[in-house]
Parts: C-alpha cells; structure tokens; sequence
C-alpha cells in the first residue's frame, strides 16, 4: 500500500516537473519536431551565432510519392533576455525535383510549458523562363509542436524506406 | 589604316562574345548582385552539394536607419544539364532587431546573356504571443540583377559606416 | 419504456442524419462562420453567378483596440457536379485606418460533414510612397468552421460596441 | 513666324500641364490599366463607398491557352485628404477552370504625375481535399501603369478572339 501511494506521488511530481518546468525555459529548437501535416525535422544544437542545421522529411509532395530525408539549414535570431526567438531556415531536397522551400517562424512557449513553432514557408518551383515566373510560388502555413522521443538522431529510424523519386514539399 | 581595322574587328569579337558566351554558360549564383531596392548580395563560390554562404547588406529597414552587413546561407537545388536552378536562403540580421527573413528564388539568364535572380521573400518580426502570430510575416519580391565589379569580397568596401542598430529588411 | 426506446432511436436517426447529410450536400459559403482568432463573418445567400455579400467582425486589430463590423464582398467559383468551389472576398474596413484586405480560400466538408473554409489573406497597409512599398503587405492563414446560430442577421447582435477608431485586420 | 512662335508656347505650356496638374490629384483607380505581363485591368468609375467593379484580362494562364476576360470587383479605402488609397479587389474566372484570385494594393503618383498601382495576389487552386490544401495557393506581385487610351469601355475590343477552355492567372 505504500507503495502505491509512492508511485501516486512521485507521478504527480513528475506531471508537475514536466507541466511547469519548461514554461520557465526559453524556446529551444533544437530537437524533433512534428507538424499539422505529420512532417518531421530535427534540429540539431545551436551554434553560438544562432545557426543550426537538421533534416527534414516531409510526408506531402508536389507530385505524390514518397519522400526523402533533406538536410535543413538555417539560422535563430540571438536575443536578449526577453521575448521568444524567429528563426528562418532553407531545406535542400536532395532525390527531389527542381524547387526550394524557406520556412520563417518563431518559437512559443505557452503557461502549460508547450513549445511551438508558427512558421510560414514559400516553396519555389522550377520554371522555362521569366514569362513563367509569376507562377513559380506557393505560399503556405504550418505549426509544429515537439515530439517527444527518446535521444538520439532519431529520423532516420522513422523514415520509411523509399524507391520512388518525386517532388518536394514543405 | 589596318590597325583601325583590327581594332574595330576585335571590338565586333568581343562584343560578340560577350552577347553570346553567357546565354550558353549555366546561370551562376556566385558574385555580387543588386535588387531594385539598392540592396546587395555578395554570394560565396557554392560548395558541390549546393550549399552556398554569403553577405546581404540591405538598403531599406522596417524602423528605418541605417543597415549593416549580415550573413547568407542557402542552398541551390542541384541540376541536370537543362533548366535554370531554384535556390532558397536566410539572412541573420546580427545587429538588428527580432526578425528573420528567408528567400527563395530562380536564376534566369536571357538572350543576350543577362543574368536575373526572380525571388520572393518572407520577413517574420518576433511578436508577444500566438495571439499576435497573425500579423507577423510580411512579403514581398525582388527582382536582383548582377553587379559587374572588381574581384574580390567587395561589400565590405561599398557598406556605409552606421553605428545606429535598427531593424531588418529584404 | 418503449417511450425511452422511442427516444433512443430517434437521436440515432437524427445523428444518423446529421452525419451523412451535410456530407452530400455541396459545400455552402452562406451562413456565419468563426475562424480561429474568433472572428466572425457572415456570408448571405449566394447569387446565380457566384458573387456574395456579407459582414466580417474581426477580434484582432494592428493596433489593437475594438473592431467592427465592415462588409465583405467576393465570388464563388462555379462548378459542375463534382468537387468543392474556390472562392476569394475582400473586407472594406469602414471605420479604420487605410488598409485593405483579400482572402482566397476553398470549402471542404469531411466525411462527417463538418465544414471548413480555408483561406489565406493579404493584408495591405498604406504606406506614404514606392520606396516603403516593400514592407506593406502581410500575409497569413486562416481556418473558418460553421458556427450554428438561428436564423437571421445576427452578426450586429454578436457585436460589441465600440467607440475607439482602431486598424483592421483579418 | 508669330503662328510658330505660340504653337511653341502652346506645347510647352501643355507639357508643363501634363507633368504638374496629375502630381496634384489624387491616384484614380478608374481606367484602363496594364501590368508587366501585359495583363489588362479595366476599373469603373468608383461609388461613393469606395466599392468599383470592372474586367480583367489576363494575358497568362496556369495551363496555357488563351485567356478571357472576367469581371472584377473590389473596394477602395476611403481616405482623407493626405496620402494614396490601398484597394483589394477579387476577380471571377467566369470561362476557366476552379480558381480564385484576390489582389491587395496601394495606388502611387510619382512626382511627374505618373500613376503606379502596386500589388500583391493570391491564386487558390481547388483541390481535392483537405490534405492537400496545403499546395493549393500562390502568390505573387504585379505592378500596373495607367494605358492612355480613348474613352470608352474599350478592354472588349483589345480581347482576343478566344475559343479554348483553359486555367486563369493574374
């Protein structure tokens, strides 16, 4: 019996560490991340200027098919003590077709402790000539929030296997 | 005489070449360029994988003020042997404000050899809170044309001192 | 107790109802609907062509402040049997600042007949010449869902009064 | 001689007219206007409340084809005295397939009394269902000058002659 109520206890602790904790925290990006259309992307460690780097796979493709794990480069502004950082970052569709996608966005963090990242991201498609350029770019939205894991370069593992070659998609 | 001649025959060569030589070249994202804005960009020679880095020094700022020189980062998708390349990239505006810009883009080159970078852009200002998310992303176009110079990292020679810090833009 | 049976079979048909009806019905822009910064917007009956009227109340300003009620105008798409209409509006701000703005968005309606308008926006601010031109376009996301109400123009009702001049926003 | 001497005087006296008296007024959206990619706008004359209709007639289409012209209708924000109104304005694709377009923009007098029309557009294509909603919009920006013409609804006559079916575009 007091056992169980040990356990009650030591998981309310760990209910409050978790719900309270991280609202105290600035917003870090780096880590795992899942959006409203079940993309991922990993962003690594910051570097002291701000720029980091991660993969992207996205589970949305101009043409359909499956997609690929792309590498993401980008930067967050440096702050002060106040306010919750934007970022920007660029991904580079390595098996892809000809287009480019930047994300803008930035990081909050709700009283409950929960991060998110509200970007808005322009993706650029190839086209024949400046006649055609009017048309080359989408615009759109996507919020993320943080998946939890365990550590690790996780995405690799949670990729699916992939043959097909197709176009790239935020 | 017959040097009047000559001279005015290697004029025609040249001139010939000049109209004809860079219609064939692929476009090359490297070297100094400027927008219709006054803005400029120096971008680095581009690694294999595409990765490229780079300078911006912006003419125009959200708070007004004068504007420094900040980092670029992108990468150009990698291409066959048709077409011209897309590409993406971020600025980190170090000693401005909270805002983050990204681009993303298509190099044209005309007829008579003319380089143009077609890009549009996306600025995020930090806000306070989600609330506030939906005003916080601007965007726009620019349209950058390569600047013929001298060899050589040249921006930092054509920046204007500024010691007053204010806020970003494409 | 056949009256409790009664009663049982008559909310499943009427649950039954409301399930699969809407869900074959074409998607309708007529009615109120909130989006998910809470504002409203209220788009009466369609004509034979496509265009609509209607009244918007946005919660959010630039400038903070109360918000009223400015009319909207736009099109529907017309369309033959199958899918759902594109359509686009734009909200005249009677009592605010110099700024306008679009939406083009497309109606969904999933298989349990939920409805969803999802648009995007432009919103354009006056700036005092070409060379700010740059910065004085926003652009953003938003998702509407029907908001069951009775019948009637009851968009005025919902509204609170307001005496402060302030800026639009969608 | 005299007679040379005062249609000098004349002309010079019309020149001085042409580039003072537009820079006074204020930017009129009605007209006959076209874009930099040969687009064409006619708009009527503006009601009190700022609301305008007119016709489009766009030179470029999503799918090739020819193009047809479409009724416009948009409103205008009214101003005081000072500065150039911002305007929003969607156009119906009355003869193409399912999509909508919406412009924001600010209308712009240059110190010799030239009209510029800044805008920014958003194209929403239909989509089969919501999870591809996220492809479905573009975005761009058009820039449009005032065509000297006679008076007239004249934006019929400039139509091609156009039988095929195809995908509208700003």
């Amino acid at each position: 019996m007091w056992g169980g109520a040990f356990i009650l206890v030591l998981a309310l602790a760990v209910a409050l560490a978790e719900s309270v904790a991280p609202a105290e925290r600035k917003c870090q990006l780096s880590g795992l991340w899942r959006n409203d259309q079940d993309s991922l992307m990993e962003i690594s460690v910051l570097r002291d200027n701000g720029d980091f780097q991660g993969q992207y796979l996205t589970r949305v493709t101009l043409s359909g098919g499956c997609a690929q794990i792309s590498p993401l480069r980008g930067a967050q502004q440096q702050l002060g003590e106040e306010g919750w950082p934007t970022f920007a970052f660029t991904v580079r569709w390595d098996k892809f077709s000809n287009a480019s996608t930047a994300f803008v966005g930035q990081c909050f963090v709700d009283a409950g402790g929960k991060e998110t990242l509200s970007t808005m991201w322009l993706l650029r498609e190839a086209v024949g000539s400046l006649e055609e350029d009017w048309k080359a770019t989408r615009v759109g939205r996507n919020v993320f929030t943080r998946k939890r894991t365990t550590k690790g370069k996780i995405l690799p593992n949670l990729s699916p296997r992939c043959e097909a070659v197709s176009s790239p998609a935020p």
